[in-house]
């Protein structure tokens, strides 16, 4: 089969792939459609020294098991399901967890991938297959706020205009009133101006600390200085993006304002297809491309550039 | 009166300086006795840039108002009680205030001390007042229950086995039954086995990710990265130490593991003296030295030895 296959820092399109066998209680999905993520770009930067298949938000037509010829999107981490991190409620931190396209398991950036069966989730029949692929990063902002009691009067500021920034902002302003979005492209925010979500360009950021909540979309070392500043006293800052690489930054600003620091990742997809379903999230808007699996390579390199937002990439026709 | 003066990073006894002249609401308090912390140690490091009469932790006599005559001891932090950050319910957080002995207001250890009248809280009869200084760190922890939803089976885990881990463990421990303090020196271990707390040396410690919540006393860049091998995913980290400096460390795992970090600084005053009321903090083995404020100088050497626990200084006899 085809597949996009990261080696060293080097991304290839292999067309004799083998078609992987599905573990115990995995099933082969046939993929019909994918989406490049932040992580993968970090990946390739050396980010979990992971090699294999690329690939973790994607939709595909199960081929095996109960949900054989359904369309389905899959939640990425695989789990024991048997371990005491499992059986506390907390599967997505399995220790003994592969991470689909991340850690231990081939991704989705092919024609068939092999998914846990517990880790599916059929898509609803008016969910278009472009809109279900957001399902992963949907989830993941829906994260948020199933961590954090979040009020209609918190004001929350989303630092980042990029993909996982846009979801964000547009998850929490169902809850709350004021959500503002810092950001460096001004096309970008315009989107988000276009739900009627407020943004400002980074250079024109008040220094005043009145955020109640920041959320941390950057991908970038600079997010929590940033963050530190704009949190108020006691507010909570919300680490969603993962970075390769250290952290360098005064410590004490944490503890003098009893800043409150959670890191977040995967979400609830049962959530995120709602949402998708009811409309409640804008999704269409944030593709900028879209290429042909075959293409996979020239896909990631637009990815990488700073005016995309979200990149497509077309395994077989729905 | 005498008083020992921070002056860029050498400290003096001073004889001559001028009894501080209270503000609008504040009065004078004729000090007794006063406690040397770890942040007078930092300050005299460069820590906040402050310059002046040192001390933050001490009992003395109100000298005026309706607490005249009175047994006292004063929170730190003298806040405006009419800005929005005051109103909202987060005095200690005023960005305005000044805090005793560490930005802007001169401190205790000193003859006399100008404290905000409603920063005091009367000494109960029945605390002596070689326990009643220690009611402000006693208070810092209990600002940690203040902060969590602690339960009865959470595994706690105290890293630093000084004044402030000390008096954190003890008051961890009235809610939940494991609290294990790590630390470098038997001696001060054997403290808090003598009080039924287990104690394990930092060689020793476990390279298991079994902590539920894990309270950072070190006062060491070093603390935060041991703090995040040994807690559990979606776990609480507590900084309960402010430290000089920058903090250098990947932050990928707070993210993955979706831990929270919680900054942590003054607590309840009234809830630590209660607890020293009844005894249910053991404050008197934690004394190592005590020495004259004519010899305070000697009392910050002395604190400054790793051996050491608490050093008080005798302002004034009982």
């Amino acid at each position: 089969m085809r597949a996009l296959v990261l080696n060293g820092d080097a991304v290839a399109l292999e067309t004799d792939r083998p078609v992987p066998t599905p573990a115990e209680e995995e099933v082969l999905v046939r993929v019909v459609r994918a989406g490049v993520c932040d992580t993968d770009l970090q990946l390739i930067g050396g980010y979990m020294g992971f090699g294999g298949v690329l690939g973790h938000e994607f939709v595909g037509i199960a081929e095996e098991g109960p949900l054989a010829t359904r369309r389905v999107v899959g939640e990425i981490n695989c789990n024991c399901r048997r371990c005491s991190t499992c059986l506390a409620g907390r599967p997505t931190h399995c220790p003994h967890r592969t991470t689909i396209g991340i850690a231990g398991h081939d991704g989705a950036f092919a024609d068939y991938v092999a998914v846990p069966q517990h880790n599916l989730h059929v898509v609803p029949d008016a969910v278009p297959t472009d809109i279900a692929v957001f399902a992963e990063p949907v989830a993941a902002a829906y994260q948020i706020p199933q961590q954090l009691s979040l009020t209609r009067n918190d004001r929350v500021v989303v630092l980042g205009d990029g993909r996982l920034g846009n979801l964000c902002a547009q998850v929490l302003a169902e809850t709350c009133n004021a959500v503002l979005v810092v950001g460096k492209y001004r096309e970008k925010l315009a989107l988000l101006e276009a739900l009627g979500i407020h943004t400002t360009l980074l250079d024109e950021l008040p220094n005043d600390r009145a955020a109640d909540v920041v959320v941390d979309c950057t991908g970038s070392d600079t997010g929590l200085p940033t963050a530190l500043r704009i949190v108020r006293p006691r507010g909570t800052i919300v680490m969603k993006t993962t970075a390769a690489g250290t952290q360098q930054m005064p410590w004490s600003p944490v503890v003098i304002d009893e800043v409150t620091i959670v890191g977040s990742r995967c979400g609830p997809f049962d959530r995120a297809l709602t949402a998708l379903e009811n409309r409640n999230v804008s999704a269409l808007p944030l593709i900028s491309a879209r290429f042909d699996l075959s293409d996979g390579v020239r896909a990631i390199d637009a990815a990488k550039q700073h005016g995309t937002l979200k990149v497509l990439i077309d395994v077989a026709p729905d």
